[in-house]
């Protein structure tokens, strides 16, 4: 941590600031200019609240220099995380995409779309049942019974399943589920995340929608300081003052997580995008970008959808799209075979 | 509802939709231009999807005219709400402030606060006891032990007491509590707020970082649909590219509120700021804008607090800003007196 | 365009806006509701202010229907806008890397830029001679002789030119220069817009950070409406809350922009991100997203740049990055060539 | 200014850096924790390239300890700067609105304007000749014709008058203005900046969509470099992701600028806002949070405006707003005359 105070060490503010620091077992080294002197302090400073430092009148700035994070950290963990679920594999090269429809909406619809978007080359099926809703007056989804379709459509085509929840206290519903997403009004939602980090189920965590790659990696540890490390990240836009998109795909991120974590990253372009017409170039973008996965949103009839039909390809375009996933996705692997290589 | 669709009436697909509205009676006028057509929809819209409106191949735009928000609505409540707790009444003309420390520590910090900010005029006593945390290994509050102490010193000082909660699981624990607090980052936990919506105490409801002023009457309107209508709305700053403050007071809220809703607004200086530097100026232009009350965090040693004490007043900071709070109140008291004389 | 008004033809203000919109030769048609009246409005309504319809009290809401762009809309211009500079052609299938320093510094650096990116794949030559710098005393170009520098390693390798200009009053030293670029700081200096405008050159337009697609758009209508229809769009990335990159590179902006608008799109992953790690992902997003073409920041040794250098590529990353640029544009042409095909 | 870097002194490419910092006459001190470095540095660190500095691999992070602006900053320069056009003062306690219309658009509604406005209390007269407009088709002002007709309005009511530039070329047209506005579209149009250095009339600088206050000073520090102390600094709302209103008044720029500059502050709420009904709250707020001043636009008939009616107040609404700023502005006072006796 670096701390910059007005004065020097004969201000004896400063060397009160100093000694209560010191008396944390944190040493201290003092860098005086003409105005204003730098506290480098090493040992362990996660013990130091920056709001508490903060308070002394004559700290002007401090800075953490070790991310907050630890178990999520790709300094302590150098290699990729594989996440498994019901025997896929996700994550350490790994390249999944899971597909279904916003809303569960009956036993046929997902069972119909299960097959379809399992003949087109998705590993796993998602679906919604509980649904956050702007508005109190909108289809909530079909809750326990929706869990129940999606779980029958997933065990006849043998895939497992991506289902969100909105409270810890549904959680026992969830039992035949395979991966439980959090949604991306609940990212910060700790209460949930801390019984999640209870349970040992891999959670799919969607990046809130004006929340930082680094609020993302917390939400993450707190899962994993419960104990859970089964934790996929997930790029879903976040929200700007540009209009022509639902949310704006922060494609960067996908690299910049790469880079701080070990921890797979999947990208929903449904979401992000809000047009069924722009799932294509987003998806392709976050293959090329390096993403570990796609989540996008089928629906066998997309005007008939109860809950997003705006953003969701029909069965035919998530086929024709597979095919340049496929491709595309072998030749960023390609990259990165020569690179080892080299 | 307005919907602009490409071609004409003489368009077969526009036929189909124009038929497809219909069949919910609701009626349709269509205004033909040279390359579009406008569709008026006169009836109760409220039934159709926007999102499924949008998933038809000839629609362009589609336009809500009628507010999404009901109860919370001005244009079918025209009157002020006033929300009454523990005796004290906060909306209607009558202003309130909330002071407080961020977090209860202890029972001496609790009560010897409580004092303070009595005797400086403020009336409802707030206290954190469940803190939501970005890191997992940050102080997360004392739980009921806080809700405890933060009783016993409303309870010596009959100040009427404010507190978060995180989950709909520690309901129970609120019994004392006399206005429940949901926190920006639960602002869409919809979970959390129809739980809230069925008991019957206040519920202060604070601006997600990055939601919008309809969402935030959403939210409401989720607690209100499930039948408490006290609902107190708290503008505590947004999420923007500026860094200089920890987040941006949407001063201009407070008005914008005041038409849409009829209920109550409360503004957070101290969030919004995150320095106690700044309280003063952004709690009397909160004023200035018309709000009816304030939410001010007061901690007796600043520097000792276990969270947020950058942004707390001590007790002799917020005495002082008491005195220009109330004379600035009469002075904009007097704006409205003389406005409805005239 | 679409005008919502309260009440109905009944009430004698909402008569006076009709007749008002009549006497400016726009049909108008009422579909009135039981609280507001929708007004569609039928005829050349680009003569109405949106503010001034605003100004009416009755008047609830007021929406466009017709983009405000004209020259720049594809719907009047289907096939794509193919612009040549210097022999060069970029959009309509032509795709290009622009490559070169930040800034021009010397001529020998210059020329051993030229060569490299050159023989790396690279047709046009890129290089900062009025650099727009936050800081009055940081380094602000080198001006007419960086342009001399530029000039000379462009005809060296016969490669076309591109460099920014800062001020219409330079115009003259841009003699030289085969494409002129607007930064993303001058995207809303209308004076420069529309001096370029009366001249032939290409443009090559940045969004501004806060600027929307529209806005964009707008702007390259300005020079469109001077009459020079050579306008080449570029994203470099928006400002955000998000503090991991210098700025959020808006990907969708590609998709969305070439449904818009005939003219080519490019994409500089350099300025978006400001990290040379993030330069090649974020190269390959852009081109599998379907950009016309990059603008890479390229310098012959980073750590000596006198700006930027901390988001350039060095010559041996960017011909690395280039071999993977050109197989993947293969692939995504191929993507096209199919669906022709079918 | 402070550095990050990986690993030890023992790492040879820290050393490097460090000779590389000392050869610039800068004295180095490293403080070594377990995994990395931190290195303070003392002396004229104006010198050094931020982005430079990042360009060596070790480099983790870099922080300013020093704002970049010199003239500008509060640190060197104490006392208010009152700025002084025309007889009128502004800043240093001496508080004045400016009143008018958006656009000049004759004669008689100039001088009407200035008529009524003076009557209310307002001291300077402010008129657009030059607008900046989105669309190249709508009204662009009438430039040196406005500029007359503004001129002439403000000898006949003896007010110093404001008005917009665009574009440095125009300079010889505003011979007669009193102060020069620079428009928040060119608040980074360094070439436009520089000019306005170099003269002596009194400029009032509109903060940027996105423009962080840094940049806002740093763009009165150009002109300031060049020799023109008199910068009256403008907030007139930053873009974010709400729409309810046209910008987002980001009223803690009021403060947070005070504290660190002497030069005046200002608030626009019109243009803040966009709506007239919305001005009275945030002008009100403004004063409140300690601005030295108001720009507000009014227009004799609002809905015949040829730009921006929708936020423009009428004679009588500016009259009523004026006698509540002159109470407010009393009573403030007041708070900081009795802060002086204490």
């Amino acid at each position: 941590m670096v701390i910059v105070v007005k004065g020097t060490r004969k201000n004896p503010q400063v060397q009160e600031l100093i000694d209560w620091i010191e008396q944390r077992n944190i040493s201290v080294q003092a860098t005086e200019g003409t105005q204003k002197t730098i506290l480098g302090l090493v040992g362990d400073t996660s013990v130091l609240d920056i709001d508490t430092v903060k308070t002394f009148p004559v700290v002007e700035d401090v800075k953490r220099i070790q991310e907050p994070y630890k178990r999520a950290n790709r300094k302590f963990h150098r290699e990729d995380t594989v996440v498994e679920a019901g025997g896929v594999r996700l994550g350490g090269g790994n390249f999944q995409v899971i597909a279904g429809p916003c809303s569960v909406e009956s036993e046929e619809q997902m069972c119909g779309i299960a097959r379809e978007v399992q003949a087109a080359g998705a590993r796993l099926l998602r679906g919604g049942a509980f649904k956050p809703r702007t508005s109190p007056y909108a289809f909530q989804g079909l809750k326990a019974e929706g869990i129940e379709y999606l779980t029958e459509a997933g065990q006849m085509c043998k895939m497992p399943i991506v289902t969100e929840i909105m409270s810890a206290s549904d959680l026992e519903l969830f039992h035949d589920v395979d991966i439980i997403q959090v949604g991306a009004r609940n990212m910060q939602n700790f209460a949930l995340l801390r019984e999640l980090g209870k349970q040992s189920k891999p959670v799919l965590l969607k990046r809130g929608l004006a929340n930082s790659l680094e609020e993302l990696l917390m939400s993450a540890e707190y899962i994993m300081a419960g104990g859970n490390p089964n934790v996929i990240l997930c790029e879903r836009g976040i929200r700007t003052f540009e209009t022509s998109t639902r949310n704006t795909l922060d494609i960067s991120a996908v690299p910049v997580l790469k880079k701080l974590t070990h921890l797979p990253v999947v990208v929903d372009p449904s979401h992000a995008s809000g047009h069924s017409a722009l799932v294509e170039p987003l998806a392709l973008a976050a293959v090329a970008a390096g993403a570990d996965g796609l989540m996008i949103e089928v629906h066998n009839q997309p005007q008939k959808a109860l809950c997003d039909g705006a953003q969701s390809l029909d069965c035919g375009q998530f086929a024709a799209l597979m095919k340049k996933i496929t491709a595309l996705r072998a030749l960023v692997t390609s990259f990165g075979a020569e690179e080892e290589r080299v």
